[in-house]
C-alpha cells in the first residue's frame, strides 16, 4: 500500500463524511433541571367545560409557530406529564399547505389563518394576485369589537403582520409597521420598535401612535400596569429575547391585553403568538423548543383562566406549520428529560393539531384546511 | 507523514463514520406513481354522521401500528389530499408510555389498548406482575358478543396477541397460539400458520381448531367466501407479505370478518391491525409506510361502510406508538409525491392521534392515556 492509495482512502472518507452532512440529524436533549422554571413543573389547573352561550362573543386565537404534535409532547414531557392544553376537549388537524408550496412559510400560514384564503409563501394579508384581503381582526374592528396582537417576535413579523398588514413581501417590515397606522387595533405587544421609530423614511410612527391616543411603552413593568385605553407595547428593538432571558413576558402581556380588551361590551378578537417555538426548532435545539413551548402553554393557561370565568370566549390553539421534523427519541416523564432529534432546519408539511375550548369549539374537529380554521371563526362570529 | 500516522487518520475517520451512524437520518421518497394502486388516488366517500343509538352495540378497533401524525399525512399526501380518516369528526391524542419505559413497544402498547392497564415492554395481556388481565375481547366474549382479530402480521404477533393471549414475553409465539385455543374467538385472519401447525411440542392446533368447529383456511379467495361460522384464516407461515405483494387482503379480510361477526344479535368486538406501517418506518422506507398506510385507510373505508349503514357501531382508529420519528420534508399534493426523513429505526414517544366515529365517539377527544382508550370503550359497552 503506497502513500497515494492511502491518501485516496483518506480523501474518499473525507468526501463521504462531507456528503453525509446533508443527511445529518441533530439530536439535542432538554433536561428539565436546566430548562423551564429550573425544572420545577408548573401546576396545570382544570377548567370548567360549561359555557354561557352557544356562539362566542370573544375569540382568543393562539398560534404556536412551528408547533407540531412532537413540540407539544416535548413540552408535556418536560412539564412531567401535563399541559394546560389538557383542558381542550375539541381537537382537530390543520393542513398547512400554501397556494404555491407543499411546505408553507409563516406568512402564507398566518394569512390562511387570518383571512381564510390560501396565498403564496411570503404574502402578508394579500392573495395570490397580491390584492389585500380583509383579516378577521379587521372584520372584528369593523363590527366595533376590540382587537389585539401579542407576540414574542417583532410585532411586524410574519404571523402577527398577517392579521393587520397587507404587503406582498414579509420582509417589508417598515411598510408593515405603517399598516398598523391604518387600523384602530386597541392593543399590540411585541418587539419591532425600530420598524416604527427608526425608519428609512425618517418618520417616527410612535409619535403618530401617541397622537392617535396610544400609550407607547417599552418596558414590561409599565405595560403590565396599563388597565385601559390603547396600548402599543414595543418591548424590543427587533425581536424579543429568548426565554428565560426575555424581558417581554408572554403570559403577563396576554393577561394585560385581555384585561383591556374585555372592557369592550361588543367583544374582542386577539391573536397571541408563541413565535419562538419555531426558532428553537430551526436551531434544532430541544431546550429552546421546550422552554418556548412551556412559556406558550402557560400563556394558554392565562387565556383559559379568562375564558372559563367569562363563559363566552372561544380559544383556538394551533400552529401555522411544523418546524424541524422533530422526533422524540428518548426521555423520562418523571424527571422531565426529553431527547429530540431534528430532520431539517426548515419547516415540514405535516398537519398540525388544532385545539378548541369554549362556545363553538365543537366545530374545530377532524381534519381540516388551515383556511377552514379562519372561516369557522368568522362564521361563529357572524362576520 | 509515515504509514502509521496515515493509518491512524484512516482509522479515526472510520471510527467517526461508524459513530455517526447513530445520528444518521434516512431520507426516502414515496412517489405515488410507483406506490399504491399505481399512483391512481382512490375515491374517499363521505359517510353519515347520524347514528341510531347513543352507545355502541359493536366496536371496530383499528390499530395502525407505528402510525403517528406524519405517517397519516404521508398517506394523505400520496392519495392526493384525502383519506377515509377525513370522515372522523372526533379526534384526540393517546399518550403511549408503558409502565417501565418512556417509549413503548407494541406488546405493552397493545396490552394498554386491550386491557386499560399499563404494563412492561414485551408483556402480552399480563400486568407488571406477569398476572393475566382480562382483555376487552375476552369481556365481549363473556357477554356473548362475537369477537374477531385481523392483522397483516402473524396473528400471534404482539398487537393481536395482546387482545387474546396472556404471556410474559411477546416472543412466545407458540404459547400465544395455544392461548387462542382457550378462547371462543369467532374469526381470526392473519399470518402465523406455523405457530399453530409446526410446533416444538408436535401438536397441530389447526386440527384442534377444526375439531372446535373452525373453518381453517389458508387461501385469501377461500377466506373471502366464508359467510358464517367460525373462521381461522392463516394466510402465511409467519408474517404476511409486504403490500402490494401480500396475498392476504386487509380490506377484504375485514369486510369478511364484519359480515360474519355482525350475525351475532348481541353485537361484536373486532380488532383490525395495519401492522406493517410500523415495519415500513423501522426500515426507514417512505414508500413502504405509504403503501401500508393507504392499505390501512382503505380498510378504514370498509369499516365506515359497515358502521354508517349499521348505525350502532363505534370505530376507533389509533396507534400503539409512533415509529421512525418520521418527518415530511418535501412533497406535492397534486402528484402524490412525498419525501420522508426518519430520525430513528426505533419507536418514538410522541402522542399518537385517536380518531372516533359512531355512537359514543365524542368520548375519545382531547389528550388521554392509551389506557383511557380501552377504559372508555369498556364503559360504553357496559363491560
Amino acid at each position: 500500500m503506497n502513500f497515494k492509495s492511502i491518501l485516496f482512502i483518506v480523501l474518499a472518507f473525507t468526501a463521504q463524511q462531507l456528503f453525509s452532512q446533508e443527511n445529518y440529524k441533530t439530536i439535542s436533549k432538554a433536561d428539565s433541571t436546566k430548562t423551564y422554571l429550573g425544572g420545577k413543573p408548573y401546576e396545570v389547573k382544570t377548567f370548567t367545560q360549561k359555557f354561557k352561550s352557544k356562539t362566542p362573543k370573544n375569540i382568543i386565537m393562539m398560534i404556536g409557530d412551528g408547533m407540531g404534535t412532537a413540540q407539544i409532547f416535548a413540552g408535556l414531557t418536560a412539564n412531567q406529564g401535563h399541559l394546560f392544553l389538557d383542558n381542550f376537549k375539541c381537537v382537530g388537524f390543520s393542513k398547512t399547505q400554501s397556494a404555491n408550496n407543499y411546505i408553507t412559510d409563516s406568512a402564507a400560514g398566518g394569512t390562511a389563518l387570518s383571512t381564510g384564503q390560501k396565498t403564496y409563501n411570503g404574502a402578508i394579508g394579500v392573495n395570490t394576485d397580491t390584492v389585500a384581503i380583509k383579516t378577521i381582526l379587521e372584520m372584528a374592528e369593523g363590527k366595533g369589537l376590540a382587537t389585539g396582537l401579542v407576540s414574542t417576535s417583532a410585532i411586524t413579523h410574519a404571523t402577527p403582520a398577517s392579521y393587520i398588514a397587507h404587503q406582498g413581501s414579509r420582509g417589508s417590515y417598515e411598510d408593515i409597521a405603517a399598516d398598523f397606522m391604518k387600523t384602530d387595533v386597541d392593543v399590540f405587544i411585541g418587539g419591532g420598535y425600530k420598524h416604527f421609530a427608526v425608519r428609512k423614511d425618517k418618520r417616527d410612527l410612535t409619535k403618530d401612535l401617541q397622537a392617535n391616543g396610544y400609550q407607547v411603552l417599552r418596558n414590561m413593568d409599565d405595560i403590565a400596569k396599563v388597565k385601559s385605553g390603547k396600548l402599543a407595547g414595543l418591548t424590543a428593538d427587533e425581536h424579543n429575547e429568548v426565554y428565560p432571558k426575555r424581558k417581554m413576558d408572554l403570559p403577563l402581556s396576554t393577561q394585560t391585553a385581555l384585561n383591556i380588551l374585555s372592557q369592550n361590551k361588543k367583544g374582542f378578537f386577539i391573536m397571541v403568538e408563541g413565535s419562538q417555538i419555531d426558532w428553537g426548532a430551526h436551531a434544532n435545539n430541544t431546550i429552546y423548543v421546550v422552554n418556548e413551548m412551556l412559556d406558550f402553554d402557560r400563556t394558554i393557561g392565562k387565556a383559559l383562566e379568562f375564558a372559563s370565568k367569562d363563559g363566552e370566549t372561544l380559544i383556538i390553539v394551533t400552529a401555522d406549520h411544523e418546524t424541524g421534523g422533530l422526533a422524540l427519541v428518548g426521555g423520562d416523564m418523571k424527571s422531565g428529560m426529553v431527547k429530540g432529534a431534528f430532520s431539517t432546519g426548515d419547516h415540514t408539511s405535516v398537519m398540525v393539531p388544532v385545539f378548541a375550548y369554549g362556545p363553538g369549539a365543537e366545530n374545530f374537529t377532524g381534519i381540516m384546511e388551515n383556511t377552514d380554521v379562519a372561516k369557522k371563526m368568522m362564521s361563529l362570529m357572524g362576520f
